[in-house]
């Protein structure tokens, strides 16, 4: 995945609602472990109760559609839409709250 | 600037041509050099007979406006319009042959 290649991050975009979150790696370095990812939601959000703990960081920016992610503790939940990004640090406990259930959401996001 | 940030892509674009390419740092890791920046060209190219010869893997998406990235050597130019992504591995010579010059083009580049 560290090989020349190239694409456009809105192809191969669903029509109809699947049954789980798509993601597809568009870049990844095994040397440090960093991945680039698209991922595409609608209206998939992480189970109940149930938090992303991460090893590494993550920043993610929302091309399409809408979403809203919340953290354990006090700090409040962010909502993106086109273009807003987040940088999510290593061990910051997180869930996916909400995603738009009538259209995609299109993320990319970066582990790092 | 691993800490927990977050913005728009697509704030404080210009809205007029700017002498020099415009870099911004997103997000970073300096343990192991990763960094994310938004860069924004309006007529910006890398220098005639200058190529880019890096240490580290780039990936790049063109987000706003479109560009023309060179390779040194048989590769063909790659033409990138909105959504567009290419990843470049390190030590792959390449140049910023052209860029509108009419408009803001607006990347996300990746580098790991």
């Amino acid at each position: 995945m560290t090989a020349f290649n190239s694409g456009n991050i809105f192809s191969g975009l669903p029509t109809a609602p699947q049954a789980e979150e798509l993601s597809h790696m568009l870049a990844g370095n095994l040397v440090n472990g960093v991945k680039i990812e698209r991922l595409v939601s609608r209206g998939h959000v992480t189970p109940e109760d149930e938090w992303y703990d991460q090893t590494q960081h993550e920043w993610v920016v929302v091309l399409e559609g809408e979403a809203i992610i919340a953290f354990q503790g006090e700090r409040e939940d962010i909502h993106l839409g086109p273009g807003d990004y987040v940088n999510i640090p290593a061990h910051c406990r997180h869930r996916v709250a909400w995603t738009r259930p009538d259209t995609n959401t299109v993320w990319l996001a970066v582990f790092f």
